[in-house]
């Protein structure tokens, strides 16, 4: 058992002075607040700063992170990206992959992130066959998180298609596994309980094999992610070949759901807001990817009214710092509407910690309390950037930045 | 004389390996590049990252500073938060001011800026009444940036009415001389060739008024910058009182030229960026803070495209990371157009630069070349921001932080 006195500590949104700790085998035994904690020193260790549930990493695609400061030379779109990201994932084999998320993980674990959902589809050789094991470059990446010390949802995705309608091409052939039927059987025999699954979009998974996918999970009680309109162009293709949003085409297919999350989210009609937010589906927002790849600004305050919690993914790894991600949901807002304060920070942490690690299916992480466990990191509040903006929740939305991390 | 072998420095645009620098009396003496570089080594001290011109922060309001983290608790406007910094402005000292400033500018000192352009309009005692000194304000910051070791342009700024036609208020008392020929017989006796000129913007100074203050920047041939149209609300009253827009107006006074920088210059007509362009008038943008208010986005290409050169700032120092203003000068375009790559890292890179520099009125800063001032700074490449984000213009503009400054 160790005792902490925390000089602040994030409590239910609010970070609070003086907060003694008791942790008993990873696990929070005992929190308790108020003038008497000043006078505990026997045994305890002081930690300064502010300390605060370890932040969750809901959507990691971790092999983009080698394309950082590379794919801005020229003028293009998300689809010009596309292809420079795609020249990566032909070269990767299990060995270079797993060295280079676990750098990846390892930047995360250092800005503070301790949970990361790693959405994974690069699943076989070059020319599509699988490796002797199917899953060799999934245990890659669960091989890394544990060598970085991060935990891992991996989010088994189900990729098919290059388009509605379209046969996977070129690269594509690594991420395909002939139909979902055979996407459901290889997750299967992957055999660890860290696995859980995805659908890449609707432009990826036909129609008619969306539930076996959305099956599986419910079955597995796993978490369910999905891409969903981070494109006004899927919408537009989706519309075309089904009459229906891509929102609507989950909806029938019994996708969405509080075990499921929507990632992006960007592009919605109202209905899709409503659908989303009345089946308790998880939005989960990666601001700073959605400007670099300059997909728009999603509609996050209407999402949470309707119903949708909201999530936060560093996504592409142009920047690993889920204290962006944080203040470019507001800050986004603020650039589409001109007006300040549509979320409040204690919301913002709670994307970040709490309700980030329920959508990982991580229920017992995110939060100070007992029974939780205590993944927990410390924001300095003597750096650059944070000294003199008080210990305050709005101070570590607002001022703090990854590299204000200390522990 | 000093000899430094650089592994990596940023020339014209571009970033080159084995760079070989001589200075002396603080001025670059020789700068040589090429292969005969790698084997010169006696006498001289290598430098690990890449080592560029340090970085001129082109707009600051020091005092601004204090309010980080702190503004952020409610819903509001521009407006609501001015009201807040007002009230921080009304219980500073010359004492109090000097140190705060010291904060500050030793933090933009540690995030890479080397020059910096104060935006000063604090002057006078919180009646109105000028201290016995009536600069004596002006000179705290000017001490403040002798303590923390950065070049400073005292931006001194005419502020006399709370809108047009409207006596000031409240603490714009401290701000105001009474009239443009008070403010110039002020400035005059203040006695430092580090002082340059500023109008508030059209809500503070008057028409007729206008002209003083350009008048006397001329005949000092000094650096004059004026807010512009940061808010709708400002383009409005102006329109109201006078028929034409903010720009127009300060086209008609002569304040526009190649000496003039407009601040923020958000919500413009076509004819405004014709004006601004052809006149070879300075744009200086802050993204951060512009983001943080909720300005809305401005017209950065199109004003570059006119003749506008760009500059950046961190204004209300919510931020002060030149590397966040560069990024987010393209990060804003490619929100509001859905398309990436307006702005190339060259040309960022040189807004916050020599292009900076040379709107402060330090044409001697900013350039990595024979005769400039050796004001130099060095991004390291091996912290979790920049490793494997490549020796390039890109994974400055794209990667790094004001975090990642190692000297």
């Amino acid at each position: 058992m160790s005792v902490l006195r925390l000089e602040h500590a994030l409590l239910d949104g609010r970070v609070e002075d003086d907060v003694l700790l008791t942790v008993e085998d990873g696990l929070i035994a005992g929190v308790s607040t108020g003038p008497s904690v000043g006078g505990v020193s026997t045994g305890s260790t002081t930690v300064a700063g502010i300390t605060m549930p370890g932040l969750a990493n809901c959507h990691s695609h971790a092999f983009h992170r080698a394309l950082r400061g590379r794919t801005q030379a020229e003028r293009g779109s998300f689809w010009t990206w596309r292809e420079q990201m795609y020249r990566l994932a032909e070269e990767l084999t299990p060995d270079s992959y797993k060295d280079l998320a676990v750098e990846v993980y390892s930047e995360m674990r250092a800005t503070g992130i301790t949970a990361v959902g790693e959405f994974h589809y690069l699943h076989h050789q070059p020319d599509g066959t699988p490796y002797d094991d199917p899953n060799e470059m999934g245990r890659a990446l669960l091989a890394a998180a544990d060598e970085a010390g991060i935990r891992i949802r991996l989010l088994d995705t189900c990729y098919l298609a290059a388009g509605i309608g379209r046969q996977p091409e070129g690269v594509q052939r690594r991420f395909s596994d002939g139909d979902a039927d055979r996407w459901a059987e290889r997750v299967e025999a992957f055999g660890d309980e860290r696995v859980g699954a995805a659908i890449h979009s609707v432009r990826a998974v036909p129609r008619e094999q969306l539930g076996v996918v959305a099956g599986w999970a419910r079955r597995h009680d796993a978490p369910l992610h999905v891409h969903l309109s981070e494109q006004v162009a899927e919408n537009e293709e989706c519309l075309a070949a089904y009459g229906v949003t891509p929102t609507q085409l989950l909806a029938d297919a019994g996708v969405l759901g509080p075990m499921t999350t929507a990632v992006h989210a960007t592009h919605l009609t109202e209905t899709d807001v409503r659908l989303l937010g009345e089946s308790g589906t998880f939005a989960c927002f990666c601001p700073t990817t959605e400007r670099d790849l300059a997909d728009g600004i999603g509609p996050s305050r209407f999402l949470h009214d309707a119903g949708s919690r909201l999530t936060l993914g560093s996504d592409s790894h142009a920047v690993i710092d889920l204290f962006e991600e944080m203040r470019g949901v507001e800050m986004h807002e603020r650039l589409a509407t001109r007006q300040r304060g549509h979320w409040s920070a204690a919301e913002l942490l709670a994307a970040a910690t709490y309700d980030g690690h329920e959508s990982l299916g991580f229920a017992d992480g995110g939060r100070i309390a007992v029974g939780q466990r205590a993944d927990l990191v410390t924001v300095g509040l003597d750096t650059w950037r944070t000294r003199g903006a008080g210990a305050t929740a709005e101070a570590l939305v607002f001022a703090a930045t990854g590299a204000d991390v200390v522990a």
